[in-house]
């Protein structure tokens, strides 16, 4: 029998850019928000346009992406998973061309029980093939082929459509739920 | 109707790695091949263990995948094809952690026509969702949900069991014939 396969993306999935975000917004424009503040609502509403170019170059220099934090319960979780599932990360590294190397090197680094040959990066995520999509971004599940989970955040608290994952200490549970569906 | 998905591999089917590994063996081992004398073989068999380390080596850097030249043919073809196909990328690039800048820096400047989105930097390629893989190495076949196309090279002369595009002139028709099965 094949083994289930579960496609995991990176950015406030894993690892968390959020945080990185918060502490830009911080120190660049003296921006604090509450948790209140940002629910259901994205960067671009936060930061508003000029503020949103702001990141984004920020964020194009690719360093941004090295030094992340990792969601708390991540390592743990997927550590357990690889044990019966095919773990691949997939992640739309395309948009920030510079964010190649350091986001390769912080998965060496994080999630070295993890096998490289199964690190994808890509941009429009209908290209992966797995049974599940563990993402924060509904968008990417519109043309997946397989069940997509949201991947609980400040942004997404809106979308209702997809089976959420609010802390990856329920990811396994959730799994064999979704399997026995 | 949703269009037929092409996966393409890059080094020895869109990028000319080859030339680049024969002038390689040239200026370091003063080593020259014929054609007959390639056939059939990899480039462990060519050079033995330490020159295929010393070549590794030499990959590990990096910049050995921007200067590639571009395979006779692919431009074209693939420019055509993606009036009618969706185009992928599928490249197996974390082998070499490093060549990851370099391998878009050289996707971006021969191949601008194509959608960065749909870029996928991968190593084990069954995490492709596509209806058909051109690809040099039959074993990325072995897992793939769509139809492996074998693109003709010096080392996959003796491989027999799938179809063979042995210049890119001949992909359209090849691709219509397949489609028709």
């Amino acid at each position: 029998m094949t083994k289930t396969r579960i496609a995991v993306d990176m950015d406030e999935v894993i690892a968390d850019a959020l945080t990185a975000m918060r502490s830009w917004a911080r120190s660049a424009y003296q921006r604090e928000w509450t948790d209140d503040e940002m629910a259901g609502r994205s960067m671009g509403e936060l930061l508003g346009k000029d503020g949103l170019a702001a990141l984004h170059a920020h964020m194009h220099e690719g360093e941004f992406f090295r030094h992340l934090p990792v969601i708390d319960g991540a390592q743990a979780a997927l550590r357990a998973l690889a044990a019966d599932h095919e773990i691949f990360i997939t992640t739309a590294a395309m948009e920030f061309p510079l964010s190649l190397k350091f986001k390769r090197e912080w998965l060496d680094e994080h999630f070295d029980f993890l096998n490289p040959l199964n690190f994808v990066f890509c941009g429009d995520k209908s290209i992966i093939n797995a049974d599940f999509l563990i993402d924060d971004h509904a968008r990417h599940f519109r043309r997946f082929v397989g069940q997509g989970i949201l991947f609980d955040g400040h942004h997404n608290v809106q979308v209702n459509d997809f089976p959420r994952l609010k802390h990856w200490r329920d990811a396994e549970s959730l799994i064999e739920n979704l399997k026995r569906r």
